[in-house]
């Protein structure tokens, strides 16, 4: 299998990517071909420098970047040069099985919805955050901002998009699927709540368990939690700055180590016809090695094979 | 003054309540009648049991109690001479200044709407929670729950609600407002925001410093952080099960005791014409000390007053 990285995005590439190179290929037996995407009189000095074997990548050169504060949809229409841009190409091409990149989010998204294209039936893709549960589990919840308005049938999508993330990557049999809402009985919420409620009531490739509250999402009540994006983004934000306080303040547990992205790498882009995976800015080699070890899981689970049959209909 | 306490609401009424009235008495030196709302029969023991002075109490015999589940405007409407409805009818008639109830939250604020008003101007009354900052300072962020559905312009008057709320009871000179978002620039954001943005920014009764995001809300960016009722909730809740981890998992610092909800009692509904707070159901003695001390903070500082005058246009 193909995995395309890019590795001109985040703030620390291409140092960071390489050494995340380094630390899965140290780690993996599985027969990888890493395609290494940028520009090459950067890339080759590193990868000579940290020994990665020739064998086990493939350096293409992309004379571009698209900066972290480009406008995307430009960026990407002026510069088809850079990374990301070839990057599609040759994942929408079928060169690569899938694509990583910690680089401009909006340049992936945009590159991402105009060269692969939404599953069919799928209204709108998301993205998801893991959610680390208090007793050792972990959860799902999405969107997480890609999409701040959403109708009713857009969350029973992800509610089902979830789903299967939750059992073929997460490796949870069952997942629960919960509504994040400001009740716990039926009826209760805002207007998209109230509407969302039957829908996934009636959705019988889901195990929806009813409705969830705020104090419920670190708890293990449900394993996939559905809402729009807008406050799916604050929780993950706020999620991530609660990791920074308590490294800051020096309050070290093992349960707030578990709030720290770098463990999670990136997240998938769910609903698009090919493995996408959207690195944080300031990802490190570890976010990398995670980035790569999950898209290696998602083609040899055949994730987005399962994600088209559901919605075949 | 006079601040009317509902004796039977919450879980550990009438027993806690009395604790805390205990508390707030002995640390208090202004002059306060506390009327106490309830079945006689089981306040006055408890009241000479911790020695409350007869003179600094009014017990009001209520017999009948709103129960935590039953539904409020129902209960309200049937139990004319539960402690709810008579804590109400004495404050409408101006016999009382304040009231606080841990009790049927539900009940509080249709017992509000409907026996006080709101204030002439305000769309929709409001509740808020109190925000620890990172680096000890306190914010206020609202809605938490009463409006799950909002306008721009309901955002708006929160903003101002919240913004003299900081400004009077939390003694913050000049509270700075920021829009929960989900992104940084103007423009950023779900439909609401993007609609809410100009409207803070052209109001002149607030200090607007722009969006804010999840990764804020902990940080010392705004005094007043302002959203919609759902999102707001959730953080609240969210927050709330926080400070409940840290206590089962062991993970005692001084940061993590400020979410400790009875640090703060009950959150008032801001809005309307009377100072009413609604405490926590499972509220103990602490919580009505600092609730009884937040309603009379309330009265000394005018706060009402100050809200009816910027609602005068």
């Amino acid at each position: 299998m193909n995995i395309g990285l890019d590795m001109m995005g985040g703030d620390f590439s291409p140092l960071e990517a390489v050494r995340g190179i380094q630390l899965y290929l140290n780690a993996s037996s599985t027969p990888v071909t890493l395609f290494l995407l940028g520009d090459e009189a950067q890339i080759n000095p590193l990868l000579k420098e940290y020994s990665i074997p020739p064998q086990s990548v493939k350096v293409i050169h992309a004379p571009q970047v698209i900066g972290m504060n480009e406008h995307p949809t430009r960026a990407l229409k002026e510069k088809q040069q850079s990374s990301i841009a070839i990057g599609f190409h040759l994942l929408a091409g079928g060169k690569m099985d899938a694509f990583i990149s910690a680089g401009n989010t909006g340049a992936m998204l945009v590159g991402a919805l105009y060269s692969l294209k939404p599953i069919e039936g799928i209204q709108r893709p998301t993205i998801s955050t893991i959610i680390p549960k208090e007793n050792g589990k972990t959860g799902v919840l999405l969107d997480v901002g890609l999409n701040s308005d959403c109708k009713p049938e857009n969350l029973n999508q992800f509610a089902i998009l979830g789903s299967l993330y939750s059992k073929h990557i997460l490796g949870i049999d069952q997942p629960r699927v919960g509504l994040l809402n400001i009740g716990e009985e039926e009826g209760k919420g805002n207007l998209l709540a109230q509407a969302t409620y039957p829908l996934l009531k009636e959705n019988n490739q889901i195990h929806f368990i009813g409705n969830i509250e705020g104090r419920d999402l670190l708890l293990d009540k449900a394993d996939v939690m559905v809402c729009e994006g807008f406050t799916g983004n604050v929780i993950l934000k706020l999620a991530e700055s609660l990791f920074g306080i308590t490294q800051q303040k020096q309050i070290h547990h093992p349960y707030f180590d578990r709030f720290d992205f770098e463990n999670y790498g990136g997240t998938p882009l769910l609903g698009v016809t090919k493995p996408v995976i959207i690195g944080h800015g300031i990802s490190r080699g570890r976010s990398f090695l995670n980035m790569i070890t999950l898209a290696q899981k998602m083609i040899e689970t055949d994730l987005l094979g399962k994600m088209k049959e559901s919605f075949l209909s």
